[in-house]
């Protein structure tokens, strides 16, 4: 065991070997989440899919995860529905500021302050969105004439409708990386639809299909000669990508799972990778490392550290390009 | 401040009396959260939501969760698909054993045995469980001839198919307990529907549609003069019911949150129920309590004390009733 | 496994066998450790270590503690400082408050009140701690000319003069409980001796031997011929014990931790009891469990179980009688 | 709130910076802490002192301590014992290897294998430190002559004698860094000591006062016009620092804690440092921080981040010479 030098400036990269050489702890379980990712990345037969839950993207991931989308450095998102609304308020101009969790609610309350603790956002940005989403719906019902959609079906359709390309829903439409959301309706999308509906008699309301998602990132586990998975947080997505590898029948090749939660109380979010080898959920030789974090530190540790590896002469195929249209 | 005093045989809710005369630490929080269920018991006009997340439901809840039901104790639930689905195998004669967590994951593998921390569930339980719901899905959906069904209805239909009284699905379906699955897909709910509809051209699989619950649920809360929350985890179920508690513009009046988890990264699950004020989420005024433990210890501590304190004559009106099918 | 079931009014103890049917999660741990506690108990081999950290004392332990002691449940208390200084508080009529975990610190400041979490002491309840004991100082050090006490000698000492039975200090000395306080002057103790020997030149201040206590609980450990640990919290006070039962060569036989740590972050508060076989800390074969959870829910109904089970008529012979005053 | 962003190599104080704009969760909290150092460093008038908890020392910290004794950026060091024993077995020529935390407990015991996580120690290095560290003991009793050391004095007595230049004793004695070690007998220099007093006549053994070093350390906050105080963990370390503020009515100025550790469960270790303003430890109105994280991740990341702010040129002058020798 080599102990960790810090002896003047370093790349993030360059403190991440030194944290590969003590190889201990937190700080090992880091270097290797960055080795598996860069892995994934170099290994030109693995799709990679990013698990989204937590606020992370109100809190500051948000662009990294729109570049990681353009780069062609993540081929799926599978995230909660709040994650993408946080993305739709600043796609319209909405804001999120820093606050403080030392906050009197009541105040806030009374002011129409959301607290995310220590970020604020407006309630007259969900209000605007409520408005401007209703109306997206209303369109996008009108061209599907009572035809279901998918969750990610709906996702693209409202990325395609997103003129702000700076945007996780736009960015994901544009470079064709499919946004999955399992739980759609738990989330202010959910209340823009009933919204919607209340609007228009609920034949010609938009439907989206509680299962039609199912089949689509099944098939892309089924297509891809290897997956590789990271997970921010845990939750529905989590639970998502690895119930479409059993569903598949192919166990997850790579995984890396950012949490803060432990595996004691049993809950899925904190299990270990171990346990999910037992499923099948993930494979027994996989690559793979859990790190026990907050994600918004973790996670840009580990994508600084990997773009540094990858260089700028680094390029990645869009993975499921022509494929995936027709899952 | 009291010190615990334990000079012999206690039962549950004398212990409780202790720790509500200390008054610290969880011990105070535990006193607090007993008296915060006993006071939405007794209040004619709230409305009980149980949130259910994690793998408490195969770890030992069960059997609470369906006297709840019948004992009319519990008047809505909302939880994720899991929890259903550990109780539909437990339904059809699959079960939960004892393991361990210090498993060979890859030899459980082999044996085809699934792990979820401490206890272990063979895979031909699950699959006893696809065959025999995609038969179920099928027949529900000749009934439904093409109708979309909500969340809510699904979990009623597969309820009232069942035969095994000792169930949560068939307990809710005859007590008339609605039981919201916001991310059903997420399940092997979602594998069964992959498998029914391979069986059958998609026009005639069973529809689920992914917003159709959001009404109904705001609807109780709107027409409940109050509303009290108590929360098993976290995620997509504690999530779902706060949503609908601003959708509706009702604040909810009493809650209780049992979860291992920590505000500090900004999820939702370790969100303070302050910050819920905030939103609108809980009121300002409400009576509530976060219980940071193991709700697998905590909940059945909160249930022996609150029937304790009860005593058998206590009864309570099916809440919804008559209300609740027309919502 | 079988699911808890709560039906009417339960004991504590009927609700920890109910635990131990399920025998899952945390569940099964808190039914494991009373059956290991009430072990330890039965074993007549066996001595009781308590170790205490933390401050769940002042917050609400303090009377279980003085009854163990007295009813000779525990052989031998390994403690903070603060745990045994806030004993002392009470001892000369000091208080402990039911405070709030939200309050204004710099007004509690100005206040002179001091808080722990949600508990408060007034400042002057330390000042006469601080004037009393450092009177109490000068008496011992007249008397013990120039030598110097152990730990656990000080703590006796103390103990002896004390008036308030209803004490930890009062009921160690009187039940002949060894007190070990490894980390004696980090603690109001630390203070009072700073104010004693400026009363007086240093020659003839009270003495305390940093190291004299080593060989008192390493011969505790000797001699008997089983040992058991139970551990509230971790830090110093679990340290001690397990390195006394290497340092005698003795594995400890029978162990029971209550933490909330986590063992990633590699510290020894949440290392697991399996790692602390490699050391030869505990024996392989040693009856253990760790409790995840806040020790003032979970030490009381561990004990409540315990007492319960063992019945009014079950008496336990002082362990060290005899033995120990010529360690 | 501006969204961090990642478009090229980034050093480590680079991407603290996009983490300072965000501002939000864990990244706000490290940013701030990266602050609080550099400013704690920059203001002339400060003394630092770092407490050490855990086992980060073994795992991969002691280089960076040792670098930042010896570029004079910390002044004052508080430790567990055992941290400071892993640097005595490197001292000496001990190592630590990188393992496995899924290891077989009872095959490391019976090939003499410790276990600290994911760190293996051979129990031969502890018995060199034993037998090398008694015969050391017997030299200091020797030139001491009965006389009491204060854990400080000890620690340096230690350092005299070790000639490997690259140890934290060694560096500690050199640069005259006090390192006290309040709670010194509960680590392997306690069983040493048991070992060194078996071999002579207990007169004549080492002495070490329990008390002694609480004036001195109370001095240095006296006699510093700041005070600035970095916790790794928590534990006797953080407590020893507070008390001493209190102990001399120095409030402290700048404060870092990194822990795991939770408020709600009452104890010190996971305590706010809002909480320690109502005992007058910390200032009301000081710069201070708590990282919730592993200390092996964030700690280095503050230091590299700071080095890199503070540039070549800076220096600090050694900020207790002269005055710490007679404290």
């Amino acid at each position: 065991m080599k102990h960790i030098e810090i002896n003047g400036v370093l790349t993030v990269d360059q403190l991440i070997q030194q944290f590969q050489g003590a190889g201990s702890f937190g700080a090992g379980r880091l270097a290797r989440a960055c080795t598996v990712y860069e892995k994934m990345l170099r290994d030109k037969e693995c799709t990679v899919f990013l698990a989204l839950s937590g606020a992370v993207i109100p809190a500051g991931l948000r662009s990294i995860v729109i570049n990681l989308i353009r780069s062609k450095l993540v081929d799926v998102i599978v995230s909660t529905g709040a994650s993408i609304v946080h993305d739709a308020i600043e796609a319209i101009n909405g804001h999120h500021y820093k606050g403080s969790w030392i906050a009197d609610d009541d105040e806030l309350f009374r002011y129409h302050i959301f607290r995310i603790y220590d970020v604020f956002v407006p309630e007259e940005d969900y209000v605007r969105l409520d408005y401007k989403f209703s109306e997206m719906y209303c369109r996008i019902a009108e061209e599907k004439k009572g035809e279901s959609l998918s969750s990610n079906e709906f996702a693209w359709e409202l990325g395609k409708r997103l003129k702000n390309s700076n945007s996780i829903l736009r960015a994901a439409y544009e470079e064709e990386v499919p946004i999955f959301i399992p739980a759609l309706r738990d989330s202010e999308f959910g209340y823009v639809h009933l919204l919607h509906s209340s609007q228009r008699n609920s034949k010609d309301s938009l439907k989206v299909d509680a299962f039609k998602d199912v089949s689509t990132i099944c098939n892309i586990f089924k297509k891809s000669p290897k997956n590789g998975m990271i997970v921010i947080g845990g939750g529905v997505p989590r639970n998502t990508v690895q119930s479409a590898a059993i569903a598949s029948s192919k166990g997850i090749d790579y995984a890396i799972v950012i949490t803060m939660d432990r595996p004691e109380a049993g809950g899925l979010s904190g299990s270990t990778l171990k346990e999910s080898v037992s499923w099948g959920k993930v494979k027994s030789e996989a690559d793979k490392t859990m790190v026990i974090g907050d994600a918004l530190v973790i996670f840009p540790i580990i994508v600084a550290s990997v773009i540094e590896r990858l260089g700028k002469g680094f390029t990645r195929k869009a993975h499921l390009k022509n494929a995936k249209m027709k899952v």
